[in-house]
Parts: structure tokens; C-alpha cells; sequence
């Protein structure tokens, strides 16, 4: 007996229930991309090694998952070790095990592995922009569905394998593009169906209110910990800014910003006075009032100033947002997103402004489960199942199964005779709508009865009313 | 100046224009498999190697490209180098270079590697078939489409990751399965324009053919080499029969398989003739006339019998499918199938009789590009590009923006007010249909001049036209 298969701890099987989920959301998401004139770009699962080292941190570096050289490296070094001291003994100086030691042991990197799986869609996204450069319409508008792989510790909600799900514009500085993303996120969760917050700040702001604490050169330390606001508190983000060595008198400076409370015009002339001295603090609310001021009106997306809204460190250099659900009980964000300055410059392309936004597929999932905002007809679902009572009655469903197919609806015949009570079991547990009934009497009436699984309900109609009756 | 950067070989980046073009093609096929009750099933990029390993033969596992386990093994060893003899010199026995040996050197594999990327889609719906056999409603029928990869040397048309494209019904064995499934084809290649010859056979007739040749035992090498006849012709089919055993008594009793030309109607009465002694083929004739009798009218395929078509050894049991494009200068199939009996045995569930198709989307996609049948307009494309004159008329046209992409139409605004000429060449270089002038002078009228940028005619419409103008 074979020992039972699973996968590797972290990865996931999507069963056609959650893929049907899924596509619901990653189509909705791709119309809304494409209606807003993004295109599709796919970059390769595997990325050279040096493409991807050094573009996470050191922390990112340690979970990017190699892959191995094809070929058995260890046989190379054992083939190497044999070439040199044959498979006999040999007399056993200290050279020689220095020797051994050094052959066996530094096999390097490059021969046991020189590509890796993407970490994420960024860093590939730049990398195929200044590779393309030539090809490439700037602005280029780009949108990319594709998983990512990361070595994490797997735990509940964090995966080995993930889709991210980004659109970005790269080359150009409008912040027409800002607005339009604002726009884009309310109309994917209009079409979802979800009540979102999309909040916005600018890292303009928050280089400005390091700059008025005294210490400008303790911006990241100050916005890294700006950031934990959320989850940690006031006191906390204070303590931590004070054991990086932000001053009493700079944090008594920046303490202003927890006290900001109401919407963009509420908090403007705050913001204005208090910021007056930060000439870059001063041009980051100057961008904030371009987006508050031409985004429209929005659905079911409420655009809201976040003067704490940090995300991370990061590339980011302008707008940045982040969408939370107002319905269901998740905490975390839902979507990310922001404006950088020199994203391809990693790769030797200089002034390559640009902004994007990032869906969280598998957040945005359980929200809609847990709201029950999934739509009871998914598409792709069968939605008609020709019963089996023998071979004349299948055949005879055959062709008309082939009509029903023909008119663009999903149905099949239950390949086997078996029993009705099975057949019908199928049919549930595939959500399939309704079970048409062909059997001896029916055929010589030349009629069917078309049972709704939901009501239970059945009801006889002619042949040819059958389409019309699903439709 | 960072090194231009690149992906692996044997991978590709897909741009903007080619991912819409493949999203026809897998949207399409798509769609069809849905109408024919198939859902969506996804399984994960890596799977543990030891499901994988074994499956595909000696040559097939030194294609499987592994995924290095997190962590720095080689450091591993080397600490337990040094935790039994330290980094100080040691008195050089030939004990202890056996032993140094061994520890650097036997390194296990399972400490390098337990997890590899997917080789195929079959393996791992096998897999999931045993592993979800109590949550699934059988018989299964699931489509799947991702990536695979394989360290297979790259060259032209050979790629390192590919998608494939697959359905099975598994769980049945009814020969209704392979009817649908002729005509499942007949629908995808119909929906794509392409003629196409769907050729079939069954490998109970092959093996009857070993059988009727006196030798049996050979049907391996027999229907290897007759797998080959496209290729290599007859003679060389005979050679390698001989060269591997089979008799000339034999090849003379299998020569009259060679001799068979016309439609099925005209084989089969030679067939059941020749093969009358054989009871499997017998079997396998009687199938393949349920499957031309019921396939019913087909649009642009053409249902043909092919007693030489063997495709390989792998599962296959029963039916057995190829297709060719009829049009276009690709000798290669686009296409192939089979019905097994047992795909998940590997797994230890037996008695899992089911039948599949695989759609080349890289064939199918080079097919579609020589003969032109890519529709020009692909679905995704942006259609309307609004011209950017400066602020003002950028902001009035984000306001008609929205309500173009209210109605559902792909549109977009250029970010920054540069030339036109530059404008002009972003909407040509996009495949932009319609550009929408909209400068001071249209701005003071309350008029838009659309630009069709296939014909260049331009025309003057007033705002509220401009969403029928482009419906």
C-alpha cells in the first residue's frame, strides 16, 4: 500500500469550490485592470539568483527559495576528490585534510544553485522593464496575476505559495495616475460588493514631520516605527522611536500627528500650520489635495487621509495607500500600494517614476466568505445534468445536450448508468442547478422533467422548451 | 552601471501583446471546457519529490528541477565537521579521512532537497485524487492550466516552463467520456477558426496487432516503433522492431497495418478481418465505433481513425487522441489524450478508470500567428486613448474618462502633457483603436475629435456621443 501523498507544508490545493471562488476575484480585479487600459505582463516562476539577492533585506535574502542546479553536484565534488586522491587510502598529512576538507566542503553556491523562485512581482516587474526598455510605451500601464514563493515559517494566513496581484505605472510622475488609482480601487470593490476604507498619506508628509522633529537623518527609524501604530499603540511607537535614539524633544515635536483626527478638510489647516516649515512636507499636502479634490465620487469606497499610514520602508517616495474592509472581522489591510521614484534603478535604469497597487487575493477571499458576498452563481459552474437511465435515453440526451451547449450553458450527461439517488447526489455536491429526467416515458412523450435542485421543485417541458428555460 | 539584466534560458517573459494573445487562447479553451461540466482545479508549484520521482522514468526524473530546503545545509555540515574535530589540526589517521570523508562528502539528499517544481499536471492530479478521494464527487471531471517545468535542454519551441492546458474525468468508464471529449475539441478549434483532423485509435487494437503478430510480449517495442512511423517511415519502423527482438514472421503479420488508408467505414471491415483472432481488439474496434457513431456532425474537425497513431507508452489504456492543425506549416500535433485505467495506482487507489486531453498552447499559439487567426481586436485591449493638453482639459476629460469606463469601455488618459506626436505613437504602439482630442477650442464647444487611429478619419462629436461613437 502506497503511503498517503500530500504537499509540502505551507502550499495549498484549490478545489474547483475555491477555484470558482478565486476566479471570481482575480476576474474582477483583471476587468477592472483592463478597463483602466493596464495590460498583462508574465515574468518567469524562476529568476536568475542575482536578480532577486539583495532586493529584500537580509531577512527576504534567507527566504527566497533556490532552485537546484540540474545535475548531482555532490557527485562532482566526489569526482574531484576521487581524481585527486583515487578511493584508497593516502597518507594522511595535514595538508591533505586541509586539502580535503576544503574540496569537500566549498562547494560554491553558483554550482549548486544559481536561479530561484520570485519572492514577489516587484522586483521581476523592474527587472523586465530595463530589460525591455526599448520595446516598452512609456508610460507603461502593466497588471500582473502570478504566484510568488517565499520560505516563510508557514502559519495560519501565511503561505509558501501566494498569487499577488499587482498593477503599476511606471514613467511617469502625473498624479492623474493617483487619482486613478483611487478610482480603480472603488471599482473593484464596487463589483465585489465590499465596503472598503481606501486610506492614503504620502511619504512626502511624513519626511516633512521628521524634518520638524529635529532629526531628518532619523526618518526611517521614525517612520518604521510610525508604522506600528496600529498594532502597538502610541506609547509603544514612542518607546521604540526613543530606543533608536529619536530624541524627548523630537518625539514631543512629532506627538501632533496622533492627535489628528476627522476627514482631509478637517485636518488640512492643521496640517498646514503645523508643517509649515517643511518645504517637502508642504509639497506632499499639495499632492494630497490633487487626489482628495479630483478622485469623484466613489462607490463603495471611502477615500481617507491616514497621517500615520506608513508602510514599511520599502521604495516608496510619494502617495501610499492601504485599503482595509469595512465589513467582516479582518484587521489587516486588503490592498497596498504607493509611489516610488527609482524602481528599476536597481538594475541600472535611473528616473523611472512610477506607482502601484497591490491586491491581497487571499485577504480579499476570506472577507467575502465571511460576509457572504460570494454570488450564488459563480461563473463556471454546470448548470444542467442530463440524467443516465441506459444507453437508448443517453444517447437521445446526448444531442440534446450538444443544443444546450451549443446556446452557451454549461451542462453534462452522468456518464454511467447508475442509480437515480447517486446521479442526484452528484449533482449537489457539484452545485449543479438542475437535473433533467429523460427516461423511458419521457422519451416517448418527448418531454422532459427538469428538477430545480434548490426548490425541489420539477416540472415537465417539451424538448425544445428546455433552453429557453435555463436561459 | 549594474549589468543588464536576464532570465534563466529556456524561460520567457510574456509582453503585453503576447499575454493577450494567450489569454485568447486559454479563455477560450476555457470557456469550452466549463460548457462541458469540467471545473477549475489548481495544485501547487511544488510538490514533495518523492511524489514526483519515479513517475516519468530515469530520464524524466533527471528533469525534475529541485528546490533547495531553506537553511544552509553545506554550513550544517561543515558545523558538524567542526563539532567533532574543531577547526585546529588533527593527527591524520587514515581513520579519520574515512571518516572526514564520508561526513562532507555523504551528504543526503533529503538534506538538500525534499521538494521539487511540478514536472506535469497529471502526477499531481493523481496525487489529489487520492489524497481529496472522500471530499470528491466522482466521476471527477477537472480542467487544470499552470505552468510546469523541466530541465530539459532549451531549444526552439522547447522551453524550461510552459503551461499546459489539461481535462480529465476520472472515475468512469464509460465511452461517453471520449465522445464529449471529440467534440470538446470540435468546439475549441471551431471558437479558435482552426481546421483541424482529430485523430484517434485505441491501444486495445495495438495490442491485438502484438498479439495477431505471434509475440505479445513485445507490444512495447511494437507500438514504441510504430509510435515513430510519422518519423521515421516503415523501413526504419521494421529495423527497430527487429533490432529489438520482434520476428520477421512477426513485422510480416503487423505489415498490413501499414497498408490501411481511407475512413473509418472502409478500415474497419479489413480490420475486424485481420484482427478476428483477437478478442482485446475486437474490444477496442467495438469502442471506437461507439465513438464515430455518436461524435455527431462536426464543424471544423474532422474525426479521423489512425491505426499507426501509438503516442508513446505512458497510462494509456483505451481511445487514444492526436490533433493536427490542417492549416498552417506545423508537422507537430497540437494536441493528444488517452483514456487509462490506472493513473492513481502510483498513489494506491486503484480501479480509477478516467480519460484526458492536453491542449500545446505554445503550438496552438505559433498555429494561430502563421495563419492569422488571432481576432484583431483581442478582448482586454484599450480602445480609447484621451490626449493630455495640459490641466485643465486633463481634468475635464477625467471626468468623461469615468463615465467611458462606466460603460464598460477600455479607456484611458495620458498622464503628462507632452507632444502630440509622442501621445500619438503611445496609442500606436498600444494598438490603440480611437484617441479623443479634447484641446481648448473642443473644451470651449463642448465637442471631442475622435481619431480612429487604423483609418485616421476624424470626426467631431459632441460629449454625450462619444460612448455610442465607440459601443
Amino acid at each position: 500500500m502506497a503511503q498517503k501523498p500530500s504537499i509540502p507544508k505551507g502550499t495549498r490545493d484549490f478545489s474547483p469550490v475555491e477555484m470558482l471562488r478565486r476566479k471570481y476575484i482575480f476576474n474582477t480585479i483583471e476587468r477592472v485592470f483592463q478597463k483602466y487600459g493596464y495590460l498583462p505582463l508574465e515574468t518567469p516562476a524562476m529568476e536568475n539568483l542575482e536578480t532577486l539577492t539583495g532586493k529584500y533585506g537580509e531577512e527576504g535574502d534567507r527566504l527566497i527559495f533556490k532552485v537546484l542546479n540540474s545535475g548531482d553536484f555532490m557527485q562532482e565534488v566526489r569526482d574531484k576528490w576521487d581524481a585527486k586522491y583515487g578511493s584508497g587510502p593516502v597518507e594522511a598529512t595535514a595538508d591533505v585534510i586541509r586539502d580535503m576538507r576544503a574540496l569537500a566542503l566549498d562547494v560554491k553556491a553558483s554550482q549548486v544553485t544559481e536561479k530561484a523562485l520570485r519572492y514577489d512581482l516587484t522586483v521581476p516587474f523592474a527587472r523586465y522593464v530595463v530589460q525591455h526598455q526599448n520595446e516598452i510605451a512609456f508610460p507603461f500601464k502593466r497588471y500582473q496575476i502570478q504566484p510568488v514563493w517565499r520560505a516563510d515559517r508557514p502559519q495560519k494566513g501565511r503561505y509558501r505559495e501566494f498569487y499577488q496581484c499587482d498593477a503599476d505605472v511606471i514613467g511617469s510622475k502625473s498624479l492623474l495616475s493617483e487619482v486613478e488609482l483611487v478610482q480603480l480601487f472603488d471599482d473593484v470593490f464596487t463589483a465585489l460588493d465590499l465596503q472598503v476604507a481606501v486610506k492614503i498619506n504620502d511619504r512626502k508628509v511624513l519626511a516633512g514631520i521628521a524634518e520638524i522633529s529635529g532629526q531628518p537623518e532619523k526618518v526611517v527609524d521614525i517612520v518604521t516605527a510610525i508604522d506600528k501604530l496600529d498594532k502597538i499603540g502610541q506609547e509603544k511607537v514612542e518607546e521604540e522611536m526613543r530606543a533608536k535614539g529619536v530624541s524627548n524633544e523630537a518625539i514631543t515635536r512629532i506627538a501632533p500627528l496622533f492627535a489628528l483626527r476627522g476627514t482631509w478638510a478637517e485636518q488640512r489647516p492643521q496640517l498646514e500650520q503645523w508643517l509649515a516649515s517643511s518645504a517637502i512636507a508642504q509639497q506632499g499636502l499639495k499632492d494630497l489635495d490633487f487626489t482628495f479634490a479630483n478622485a469623484g465620487t466613489l462607490h463603495n469606497a471611502r477615500l481617507e487621509f491616514d497621517p500615520t499610514l506608513a508602510r514599511g520602508l520599502d521604495y516608496y517616495t510619494g502617495a501610499i495607500f492601504e485599503v482595509k474592509a469595512l465589513e467582516g472581522s479582518l484587521g489587516s489591510s486588503i490592498c497596498g500600494g504607493g509611489r516610488y521614484d527609482d524602481l528599476t534603478g536597481i538594475f541600472g535604469l535611473k528616473n523611472m517614476s512610477g506607482v502601484g497597487i497591490s491586491f491581497g487575493a487571499d485577504r480579499i477571499y476570506d472577507v467575502l466568505l465571511e460576509t457572504g458576498k460570494f454570488p450564488a452563481e459563480l461563473g463556471g459552474s454546470t448548470k444542467l445534468l442530463f440524467a443516465n437511465f441506459g444507453e437508448t435515453e443517453a444517447l437521445h440526451c446526448l444531442k440534446l445536450l450538444r443544443q444546450v451547449r451549443e446556446s452557451g450553458i454549461a451542462a453534462e450527461l452522468y456518464p454511467d448508468t447508475v442509480k437515480m439517488a447517486k446521479q442526484f447526489k452528484y449533482a449537489d455536491d457539484k452545485g449543479i442547478a438542475f437535473v433533467a429526467i429523460l427516461g423511458e416515458n419521457e422519451l416517448k412523450q418527448g418531454i422532459i422533467t427538469v428538477k430545480d435542485m434548490k426548490s425541489g421543485e420539477q416540472r415537465a417541458v417539451k424538448e425544445d422548451e428546455l433552453i429557453t428555460l435555463l436561459s
